[in-house]
């Protein structure tokens, strides 16, 4: 309802002034705040240009990488917006925290984990606002909670609730740029609570939908969204756009640029995305509703994860509720199965096989082993040190062939593919962890992506 | 109110049952617990044994060291008492921390400061909480706003202004030991707020006259309250008891053990305060409104300070209204003052010499300079290097002539004094700083304060 009359207000301006929503026009806002600011939250909405930009752990790795960092917002803030920066953990600060705590416990409670990773948030914030003041502007920090962020009552991946905009509204107001916690998020009980992998892209972009904001810029270290990991394939293009359906298969591939929570939130309550550089001073990759397709490719990315494990449960009973039984036990314990291949040798019986994170090996070799009763397989089999190479594209639904193009190119150079997954707009294998830059160097400029220049890639 | 129905039921209790409230009575708290626990909060109050404990940076200085403090305070668990464990950031990281505020922003914005300090506190409370669970307790950690810690809308050295004792003791019903974050609060404004130097013990204290606590154990690296800095007199003799006047006195003069602050809210409520050691298990100093005097003491400490430095202001106009307006541009500029001498030469204009902590020396200048029309005088004279010894004691009243021995003694061993500063339980000289050890010394010879052992001195 609140986000309704936020649109519906934009709207409105638009069509007065007959401007796109996505063109910067200082002007024009600052006779909207002169005549609506009056109007306060109560009335119609006053209409700001709120930029919402998030700035990720590489960004603010260092006291001058914060500096330049505070250098940025003040241009988007001089250009005329209102400014919501969201930032992450300082480097691997998060890392170390993460190392004391396993120091003391070896599975420690994930609402004590909350507690001590938030702070990692809240040195950043805080820093980035005094960097703000010396560099003459008025900015203020706000932790998750303050900010108004509120999640459900769940520890170390709990997903937001809502957003109250007050509270970074008012600051907003008051003419301040206001720098907000990633990550983090509270609950109607005021525990701390963390959003998980990724989660200040999410943080941004769940504020920048609550405030109804202009866009939501996430800086990184690449320039944009690549045609592939440019760290891979050297030739990699960046895209002028991307929608967010295959943005969103790419997050999920592994494409680590974008989270896909962020991706999904961002395409469910319309925000405009933009995916661009803290280090290089250049355009982005636009995620948007309706991309404008790269002119005849099938395929506009190749994402990969080099961190892949096969199981197999050999014989288990070929009877209906197996298949449910193995995976509700998976999923209680927390395990996320990507690729599933059934096979039945004997009529009595099927083997199953599935690919798990290799992080998420060890737990669930363990958790077939403590209901290996229950689940009545005969033994497990496992092989780690694979990987997952996708191709993604929207142009695939109106071409037929691309999965087999892919299977041709991959035995051409040599590559065994050892599962295979698709969607309407992606194929995946998995292959050996080895051949992985070969597997998508070559799916690369077979698919026609490569640029002629290289890309550049910074603070990795 | 709520205090007083506290106390009035543990007088009920005490009264019954004919016990001091100094006696530890597991057995007795225990039928307590089955018959009142059902009453709740809202009916009579049900008689806990609370223990808040504190302890400081060096006591959590690193992962071995928090393991080892949550063993005491399983100790103290298992003893039968309900245990609210107060502690600061673990050893040199708040240090860290300012030093990367300071590369930003050389006078960062104290909102900004208490937003990135606080993040200390929280690191510690996580992982005490953690090694608690991994002994096998239920512990559950909680920062200064989750502990209902209400202070004054002021950043950097916020006074508490009441203490909400829900949020801590719906935890301690549910069997939990609860571990607060010191040093901080948050307003009424949901603004995060710390509590200035020594905030720790403050907190601590403010907790355990809010929960009726039986008493407060303050950890810290030495033994108990001496009567001099064990680091300087070998010799130094542990008090087994101090009144709240005479240590009030002591900590104002520099003795670190306890921070002013905390004495004097302990003073006020009437909370028992115990400082001890973290690193050994032997009976500390209790503070307490009627201490059992040393017998036939007169001087019971010996405080020193090293870091002090003295100020001449020559030449101001002899009138009514200079001392104030030199005093009040001095406050308005959060700069403490402690002994002032006034010295008149000619008629019409008088010298004015104060002392002021090393630290402050230079903004002092400042101050004075950019005043200097304001208050007109004719120059600014400092000195610094120096340090201040006192002698105290609640027995110097009924004693003449306690200043003059201490003057003897000190001209004795050679020691110049520059300024001199007297209260009816104390006496005070600033001296050169190089001169401390000889001083403190001296007077601790002199005034029969020698032990037979040598103190030890843990994690200094």
């Amino acid at each position: 309802m609140l986000l309704f009359s936020y649109f519906f207000s934009r709207s409105v301006m638009h069509k007065k002034y007959n401007c796109s929503p996505w063109v910067d026009t200082p002007a024009l806002l600052n006779h909207f705040y002169n005549t609506d600011r009056r109007m306060g939250v109560g009335g119609i909405k006053k209409t700001m240009s709120i930029v919402v930009q998030k700035y990720g752990g590489t960004s603010v790795g260092s006291v001058e990488r914060i500096q330049h960092v505070a250098r940025r917002v003040v241009q988007a803030r001089e250009a005329g917006h209102d400014c919501v920066v969201v930032v992450s953990a300082m480097g691997k600060s998060t890392d170390k925290l993460v190392d004391m705590a396993k120091e003391i416990c070896p599975y420690p409670d994930e609402r004590e984990m909350d507690m001590l990773l938030t702070t990692g948030e809240q040195v950043s914030i805080a820093l980035l606002t005094m960097a703000l003041h010396q560099l003459g502007h008025k900015a203020v920090s706000m932790t998750g909670w303050q900010a108004g962020i509120l999640t459900e009552p769940v520890h170390g991946s709990a997903r937001i609730k809502k957003i109250n905009p007050e509270p970074v509204l008012n600051e907003l107001k008051q003419g301040k740029i206001v720098v907000v916690a990633g990550f983090q998020g509270w609950t109607e009980d005021r525990q701390i609570t963390t959003l998980g992998r990724g989660g200040s892209d999410t943080t941004a972009v769940a504020l920048a939908a609550s405030l109804n904001a202009e866009r939501c810029e996430i800086y990184t270290d690449v320039t944009g969204v690549y045609t592939a990991d440019p760290r891979i394939v050297p030739q990699a293009r960046k895209l002028k756009s991307i929608s967010y359906d295959e943005m969103l298969e790419l997050a999920n591939l592994g494409a680590g640029v974008l989270h896909p929570r962020a991706v999904e939130t961002a395409k469910n309550h319309d925000v405009k995305l933009v995916v661009c550089s803290s280090f290089v001073d250049e355009p982005g990759t636009k995620v948007e509703e309706e991309s404008n397709m790269e002119q005849g490719l099938v395929v506009s990315g190749v994402a990969h994860d080099k961190d892949i494990a096969k199981i197999t449960v050999t014989k288990m009973p070929n009877r209906v509720g197996t298949l449910s039984k193995l995976f509700t036990t998976l999923a209680e314990n927390h395990i996320n199965v990507d690729i599933i291949i059934q096979s039945t040798y004997v009529a009595d019986t099927t083997n199953i096989s599935f690919s798990v994170s290799g992080n998420d090996l060890k737990k669930t070799l363990e958790v077939l082993e403590n209901n290996k009763d229950k689940l009545s397989y005969e033994e497990v089999l496992h092989e780690d040190g694979l990987a997952k190479v996708s191709i993604v594209g929207a142009g695939m639904i109106s071409n037929p062939g691309v999965a087999a193009r892919m299977f041709h190119e991959l035995s051409e150079a040599d590559v065994p593919i050892h599962m295979v997954s698709t969607s309407e707009i992606k194929v995946s294998c998995v292959i050996p962890a080895g051949k992985t830059e070969e597997a998508v160097n070559a799916l690369h400029t077979a698919f026609g992506l490569n640029a002629e220049d290289q890309a550049v890639v910074h603070g990795s």
